[in-house]
């Protein structure tokens, strides 16, 4: 099996490959990386196969398809058209998720019969033990209820193949849990979910996404993108919060003293940094998108989803459920 | 001055009335109370009129068009009706929102030519001394970019008026700062708003709405409910973590214990329950909603807070605004 991964848009640096690819013992697994010729001779003597790439997308990159045409020699277009080739089953990558998914789109294509390619994000779960994957968080907008119905049936098999657990409850993000409430097209959306063969459980309000039962919350990629960043500058808010009791006394001071260490290791299972890679849904091929702050033990646990995710056939999965579409 | 306030919809009960009204000391201000005439006697000794109406839409009530048409012996309906006639200047409601929005549009009616109501909401800040204000909160949803200019230049003209600060900076919530992000909506918008003569400083991500120098943020009912409930659920994690860490460890109880007091002050700030009753925007009478968890403090300000927009003919003001556009 060969893994393709890009040497660019990791925050700790390309380094933490290598002390990822030392802690493999899997000789089915063949690594390549693809970067920029001067970084080279790190990977010499690691049994890695070094492509060279000599340009970059820049993960601030604000047009990110005119980045994929413009950029033909960045990782992002060399490691998706060698993807796209079949010289790799799967292309890692922590570069910005605008220009991974327009290049899986225009370099790669998309899966015959399904029209946006989208991106999960596994959320905590305070009530119960699992992970809830909340989708699109790839900035689909503007799009029609059939397209977020094929993003829970994609998700849906994501989580069937990844857990084995076939039973899945599928929720709607919507302002309020009646069927009537909301939008446009959370209320066609809802329909039609209520009409396939998903185990749709209704409606959800973004107050109960990390105590809720429901294996997969499905929304629009703008929605999706302020509910992250509403929860990230919410924890930011605490952070502040605690520094200003902090400094308001001593006895704050010692107080947070004790639980600080405790605390962090808490507040860091809310940073989806230590997450392996996920796929995005509905690209013909498997492109895994990494979180930029991914450390040696992500990039890891990246390559080894990577791996179970081609052993048992996930995109061709995929690909026989919407051939039956056309 | 005639002010009329609904007995129903406090969680704290209507008794938090009564310790308002003695707390007040102006002469000017007379109120009135709506309510099951059981509650009657109560109101008797404290110079407080009181209205009967035996009837209550219940905050929990899915589709408050209906229960505004169909309890016409209710609090709202009734209250609504008063100030329409004339009967009262203000009317202040801790009902729900959905039905007071929807009688405040079916009973009161609009401001001519502004085309929905919205809500406010003010957000703490922690880098700058200010409340920044996010509207539509009112559930507004599958609304156009002139109905999104609207709400921002109302809320504009509310916080000068109630400020006197009249260099107010607008920003447009989106799932990025450029200009070209975004949905067809808010693209749209950002174009309007730029055209407009309102101080507008740009696109505005979730991420940054609690540390942002601008006073009124603008998003559509749907997305703004998701926001707020996303910050909800946020807390509760946060709250859960923090007990969570309590159980875990001597030390950590210990810690807890210190800062207890002062972080359950420090949270209380984002609840939103202290904060004074906010004008429904674009209702053509002074419609004011409290928070349901409102107590005496927050009903005595919720009064003051109308007394000043009374006082400031603000109501008068947004109908001379859009007058000039019919």
């Amino acid at each position: 099996m060969k893994i393709l991964i890009d040497t660019c848009g990791l925050d700790l640096g390309y380094k933490e490959i290598l002390k990822a690819v030392s802690m493999l013992n899997d000789k089915e697994i063949q690594i390549s990386v693809i970067g920029n010729e001067n970084i080279k001779n790190d990977f010499k003597n690691n049994n890695i196969d070094f492509i060279i790439a000599n340009e970059e997308i820049s993960t601030s990159e604000k047009n990110p398809a005119f980045a994929i045409r413009k950029y033909k020699d960045s990782t992002l277009v060399k490691g998706l058209t060698l993807l796209k080739n079949d010289s790799f089953d799967a292309f890692i990558s922590a570069g910005s998720t605008g220009a991974l998914l327009a290049g899986a789109m225009l370099v790669v294509g998309r899966i015959p019969n399904v029209k946006r390619a989208c991106l999960m994000l596994p959320l905590p779960n305070i009530k119960y033990n699992k992970k809830t994957f909340l989708l699109d968080v790839g900035a689909n907008v503007d799009i029609g209820p059939e397209v977020l119905l094929s993003f829970a049936e994609m998700a849906c098999e994501y989580v069937k193949n990844t857990t084995k657990n076939s039973s899945l409850s599928i929720k709607l993000l919507n302002n309020g849990i009646e069927e009537e409430k909301g939008t446009e097209l959370t209320k066609e959306t809802h329909k039609l979910l209520k009409q396939s063969s998903l185990n749709f459980t209704g409606n959800i309000e973004a107050r109960y996404i990390f105590e809720t039962d429901a294996d997969i919350i499905v929304t629009d990629g703008f929605t999706g993108n302020v509910l992250l960043k509403s929860v990230e500058g919410t924890v930011n808010l605490f952070k502040s919060t605690l520094k200003d009791l902090a400094n308001s006394s001593l006895k704050n001071k010692l107080g947070l003293g004790l639980i600080y260490t405790d605390l962090k290791k808490q507040l860091s299972s809310l940073d989806s940094s230590k997450v392996g890679a996920l796929p995005l849904l509905g690209v013909g091929k498997l492109v895994m998108k990494a979180h930029g702050s991914s450390n040696a033990e992500a990039i890891y646990n990246s390559i080894m989803a990577s791996k179970d995710l081609v052993d048992s056939h996930f995109i061709k999965k995929l690909i026989e459920i919407y051939n039956n579409r056309g």
